[in-house]
């Protein structure tokens, strides 16, 4: 029996990781996007449900993040067939996680079933940002490329798009704060001043190229030394109430780096271990408190070496 | 017996590695500078042989490369003894290939005999940059940190020095074409414009990371598609006559790239192997000689892993 039905799991992400804007991000494991897949047959058509929770989301497939690609992809693979998309988001919108490229790419990999896996990933990379465009007005990867590839990822994007991975040590752990604000890539993009100073650009490439090196070869020293931006955080962090508390803590309680995850307001910390985690959680629980920082959540989460995919057995194939 | 002469080797470097501005270079294998040190017993000075070859070079010891950090050196020690000190020079001034870094390193390292070895790699560093910055009017580690650690080096300039050594194919090679011009780093460094532009720095950024991963994983590929400078070459490119045909003969012969070694007019480019260094040189070859550009040396090296040293036996130790 040909299954009609397919679900797909697509992780939240953080981009920029502090020294990499525009070109780093990485997966994380605890939250993500499911979007359900049905096949209508012989009408190549688009249609969403209401997202729920989520009501001021446009149902106009063409102005949806998590279906404009799938319409390029019916027209351009000149499909016979189309889908009903079903959304279960968790990614609150304007946090700074990635949530509409994740909504973008579950939705490719789980029509990538149906069209017999023949999609490579760049073809579903090029899909997905299709649909990323939407939200963030141009088509940045940067989301896009941790959330289907999984792991840490490096996202060049002239003369064509492409990701590489690098590793990173398996103890490493990510903390994320959210705070109870939103923010919209969009206007934290206008904030940023058009140009850098030479001497700017010396120290954040430096910064990159140690991170980088740092995770590949798993020198902790050198991730911690590296992961500080010079450029972006100072010109954002305005933005979010408290930044500079919170991250004064999570580095007073040992972390490898702390910034604004995307366009914010997450902030992620990076820990060499779990019991580093621990303590930077419970270090920015308590100083949120003192600032009187709402929280929408603060968890501990792996970098996760598995991009979007399909999920099988009871909430997945049907 | 004590030994009261030392020489030391000291190698050519290529800074900047075009995507890594400040911030990169590499040592090469076959061409540097030797100093001999002869201990002056109870006389904590410094007394420079006019260099060979060199007649413009200055001979005040606190205004050559080559000795002003000794000079330091001996005063912070506060060593009881001197040195002559007898430099044979074969890197051209003005060359771009870090002539006074080495000549600087080489100093340090045969006077860290005569200290016990008792210097640190980051204690030589700082001693060498002292010199360096006599002839580049700042202190950069660029061509000093490649010179003393070998191999290809990342430079971290703030809040302290930080060489890190980035791994490299054992096939790799680079040709390196020395034009008989001369530029000073000074001039080269009054040209740059002070800011780049956002776009310019993400692109840039993303070549960086890319080399380094490349570098560090041995990806070819990878490596080709990231060795291409945006932001300073295009700047600098016209100090050097035929450099747009020169570098555009290399790529067409298979180089992963092709740019300025540190200021200029030495260009480089690298190999994933001899053979196609081999090709690559005879390209160069004869295109510099229809674009009539006047070369002073061509020639092919490994990437050395081995920093300076000490040479020992017939030409070393006495």
């Amino acid at each position: 029996m040909k299954s009609k039905k397919v679900k797909a799991f697509a992780p939240a992400t953080v981009a920029n990781v502090a020294v990499g804007f525009d070109i780093l991000g990485f997966a994380l494991s605890n939250i993500g996007e499911v979007a359900s897949l049905e096949k209508i047959e012989n009408r190549p058509e688009v249609y969403l449900k209401p997202v729920k929770g989520f009501a001021t989301l446009p149902l106009d497939p063409l102005k949806n993040t998590a279906t404009a690609g799938l319409v390029r992809l019916i027209q351009e693979k000149k499909l016979s067939y189309g889908f009903n998309v079903d959304l279960e988001k968790s990614i609150p919108i304007g946090s700074g996680l990635g949530g509409s490229a994740a909504s973008a790419v579950a939705t490719i990999v789980a029509a990538n079933f149906f069209l017999k896996n023949k999609l490579t990933l760049s073809e579903m990379l090029d899909y997905a940002s299709t649909g990323e465009a939407v939200a963030s007005g141009s088509q940045h990867a940067d989301n896009v490329g941790p959330c289907l590839y999984g792991g840490l990822v490096l996202i060049q994007g002239l003369p064509e798009v492409l990701i590489s991975k690098i590793k990173t040590p398996s103890s490493l752990r990510c903390i994320i704060l959210l705070p109870d604000i939103t923010i919209y890539t969009k206007d934290a993009r206008k904030l940023l001043q058009p140009q850098v100073t030479m001497a700017q650009m010396i120290e954040q490439s430096a910064n990159l190229a140690g991170f980088v090196l740092g995770c590949q070869t798993g020198q902790f020293l050198l991730i911690k030394r590296s992961l500080r931006d010079v450029i972006i955080e100072p010109q954002r962090a305005a933005l979010i109430p408290g930044f500079k508390s919170l991250q004064a803590a999570a580095l007073a309680a040992g972390a490898l780096g702390c910034s604004i995850s995307g366009s914010g307001p997450a902030i992620f910390a990076l820990a060499a271990n779990q019991q580093q985690a621990l303590s930077i959680k419970k270090n920015l629980l308590k100083t949120a408190k003192q600032e009187n920082v709402k929280l929408k959540n603060l968890w501990i989460s792996n970098i996760s070496t598995k991009g979007a995919h399909l999920l099988t057995g009871r909430t997945g194939l049907v």
